[in-house]
């Protein structure tokens, strides 16, 4: 296979991989023996869509996040894998009293709220790996792993190397992103939430 | 006259006036008599334009700053008023590592970076009134009064009186933006900056 260069990206390259898990205890318990806990936190994410380009048509998605740790804007480019969720990322921390005055101004320029996501997520983390047990209504139990590398086939290399560690089967990786889980599964209202 | 009503904002309503100095240093003289020093910085803006909707024809703008005191994202609406600058004013801050990330999300979601303006700005207080003694290259010195107040009216007589008692000609106030000014002066390059 040899190393793929990566195109020119300004962001971040985010390597990540997403599976459903049915039975999330005996998971979590394997990740609890070689990963170290970090947080346990509820997220609540507000999804845009653009006026002048339509983000569901060109993978890309503009992120406003809420937790425990603060808010952030982020920016996820297109999917650039077809085994993993790998695209580019840029995050922006925003201060925290300042949220809906962020809504406000991305609403000015041109984006609309187009759904709410909320998950709990738990953390883990090994060496340069990070373990995501999430939670969310109606859909479900997964774990995302992503590895914070610069090169996509190591990186990739790894996440399933820990895939099979955990006895997940690399068949149930999920490209799907959650907000796209919950729309396809008629439990999203995506825009009408806002109206 | 009576009290004006004014129309719902979502954002902050910005009561300002903008007045030439010939000889700022007559004026700071007594602004220092009257009001209480607060800060000397240099500011470094960025105004954005959108892809979508031409910000020099509506009559807004979108500004990214950088000083020593942090970083702020700034929608600002059309102007409301004909005799200040007044407009609806949103502020976001930024964590500053995050400076070139944010430019970077604004160039992904549709605006472009139009022209920076770079400016030494000292800011004085006076209870609910900001006075700013700012210089910029080629433009000159400007004094800018702003009023904290939801009043419109009761504001625009807060500025005018403070503008008497400065012995600045109310005939000369401003109502164009330092990024209008130096447009209308041929100092700036607009987008050619950042070709």
């Amino acid at each position: 296979m040899g190393i793929k260069r990566l195109v020119y990206m300004r962001g971040e390259l985010e390597i990540e991989a997403k599976f459903k898990l049915e039975r999330v205890e005996d998971v979590e318990k394997k990740v609890k023996r070689i990963a170290d806990f970090v947080i346990d936190k509820i997220e609540e994410d507000i999804y845009f869509n653009s006026e002048f380009r339509d983000f569901s048509k060109s993978d890309e998605a503009i992120r406003l996040r809420k937790d425990v740790e603060g808010v952030s804007l982020t920016y996820k480019g297109p999917k650039i894998d077809k085994d993993t969720k790998a695209r580019e990322e840029i995050k922006v921390r925003i201060f925290p009293e300042d949220y809906e005055r962020m809504i406000d101004i991305l609403e000015k320029i041109g984006l609309k709220k187009f759904a709410k996501v909320r998950k709990r997520r738990k953390i883990y983390r090994k060496g340069n790996i990070l373990i995501c047990i999430d939670s969310l209504e109606g859909l479900g139990d997964f774990i995302e792993i992503e590895v914070e590398d610069l090169d996509l086939e190591k990186a990739k290399a790894e996440i399933f190397k820990l895939v099979k560690i955990l006895g997940i089967e690399k068949a149930e990786n999920i490209r799907k992103s959650y907000l796209e889980l919950l729309i396809k599964s008629g439990l999203l209202n995506t825009s009408n939430d806002f109206k």
